[in-house]
């Protein structure tokens, strides 16, 4: 009996269209049907889950052109519906959830949404700038942390699934992982996040340099534990565990921008099948971005240069995910349909 | 008072993200407020329109690998809802109509399709290698024809519209209309169609030369009309049409692939300001497409190798349309949500 790939791959040839005229959708079509295992998937109850977290680095504003409390402010955004993530997952009927892994700010009081997840780990990171961000224990329960979010989410029938997260400062040690895994060298990595100017891109590329130095990234590319202890952040850390534990329940993982795959480039070097569950959604318009992605030889989906994080990317993806699943199922082939094929 | 341009763009700077973050998106937003003249623009009842017609040059496989009997053949699937436009309108909750611009087979006796638009000019084009395609007085026709099923259409409440097609060897025409617009040689213009090899592409290649030269093609890029009648389509007159009433209806037109965008063409000939209604989906993997595209100094949204027509790269843009205009209306203000603005 043929393999379930050439299965797939005889049904979307033989759908009343030219072979391949569907592009990049006949990719994701076959690559979702060799998630699940069928001829025939579908998508279920898709979902974003947003981490956040602050970063001590951010405090002092030496990388960031905001305010660190805009962490926090960003979090009631997006408990109020505000933000642009609860927009899109609104729009194309995505169920959004929040994580609070680590934002400086009490969230104890916030009880009443359904979709908030407490996982707080501690108030922010430290300043890696000084000391480490956290300790080893505190990498490894993060990640415990974000496999257990999503172990309870696939419990519940979900099996799409997209990270998205906020955190003043984080495209610094996103900047900081990339470098220790790609080996491409800081400036490369570096980027005007949330919107540096040149002089602050400057400060930013050296102050990283420094701590580059100073914690010896470049050795911890196969040490994944420790370079999130030195230079991660707690909503990169549960992201880590979110994508391993998505994996290992078969889901569709939609890949947003440049912080969630720094996160996704050190879960693929502990485990690394989980890149055959990933569908990357755009290229981010933050530098360093489009390098990681060829690093892991990737050509995502869109290319329009957005760079807000939230997992954005993500949710406007997966309409086009839908797409490539509906073709598969319910076009009709030549056959069914009685078009004459190509006379060859 | 500030121009609504002015008022548009501060709307989409103050929302809680940083200013250019949603990048294409941004852009479309802006667009869509232009082309309604509003601060709060809509989408309404988006509909797709297949022009189905059929050439005579393809009658004898000279240009195109297919048989010409396709065409029917795809408008009964199209009315059976089996094609690729049928499931991406269905699922994206767009409507469909699909319109007899000139189709080598009988149609008459199908009444019960509320979708379907009987225009028949022809029962096809004739072949250009031999004679001109029609006469000017069908190609006048056939644009009338296109302006009135969207005026109709418009009356109903649609203001988002996209125009797919359907003919087999209409790419051929396309070439030839691209070549004598943009000036650009037959071999830059000439790609695949639904599938050649490369020993049917250079026939096509040569058979496209000596249309062009029978007929004077290149003398013919101001001259619209006598270029539609040389060497043009039903379908494509009509889209022409279609193109010029949905921008006197203030629509907002969501441009699909290489046939739709050399119909485009010859409607910015006649009209130059069609262009500002127009959002354009993808890059078609056809040869000469990202050409034309670069001729109206035009990125569009999606690029991932789609080649069928039938609209369905307009099908699957409009729900990032939908997108845009939703951040624009539903998203807080950094002072509604109070979050902290850049600190500058």
């Amino acid at each position: 009996m043929a393999s379930l790939q050439t299965q797939l791959q005889h049904k979307i040839n033989t759908k009343t269209k030219p072979v391949g005229a569907l592009g990049m959708l006949e990719t994701i079509a076959l690559q979702v049907g060799l998630i699940q295992e069928t001829l025939c998937p579908s998508i279920q109850s898709p979902a974003i889950i947003v981490f956040a977290g602050d970063h001590g680095i951010a405090a002092n504003g030496l990388v960031n052109p905001y305010p660190q409390a805009v962490t926090a402010q960003m979090v009631l955004n997006f408990l109020a519906g505000g933000a642009a993530i609860n927009v899109f997952t609104k729009q194309n009927n995505i169920q959004l959830f929040v994580v609070d892994a680590g934002v400086k700010a009490d969230f104890s009081k916030v009880t009443d949404h359904s979709s908030f997840i407490h996982a707080k780990q501690a108030m922010g990171t430290e300043n890696y700038f000084a000391t480490a961000a956290m300790t080893e224990v505190q990498a490894l329960a993060s990640i415990e942390a974000g496999k257990k979010i999503v172990t309870d989410i696939a419990a519940k029938g979900t099996n799409c699934i997209g990270f998205g997260e906020m955190g003043i400062g984080n495209t610094s040690s996103a900047a900081l992982i990339m470098s220790a895994i790609t080996g491409f060298s800081i400036e490369e990595c570096t980027g005007r996040g949330t919107g540096a100017s040149d002089e602050q891109l400057a400060n930013k590329i050296d102050a990283l340099r420094i701590c580059l130095l100073k914690h010896q990234v470049f050795n911890l590319g196969e040490a994944p534990i420790q370079l999130l202890s030195k230079i991660g952040g707690f909503e990169i850390a549960m992201m880590v565990g979110a994508y391993l534990s998505a994996a290992e329940n078969k889901m569709i993982i939609v890949v947003d921008g440049f912080i969630a795959t720094a996160a996704l480039l050190i879960a693929q070097k502990i485990a690394p099948s989980v890149l055959n569950n990933c569908i990357f959604a755009h290229t981010s318009g933050e530098q360093g971005h489009e390098k990681m992605l060829d690093y892991l030889k990737i050509k995502p989906i869109l290319n329009w240069g957005m760079r807000l994080g939230e997992g954005t990317g993500a949710a406007l993806a997966i309409p086009l995910v839908r797409s490539a699943v509906a073709f598969l199922n319910e076009m009709a082939s030549f056959e069914q349909a009685g078009v004459s094929s190509k006379a060859e």
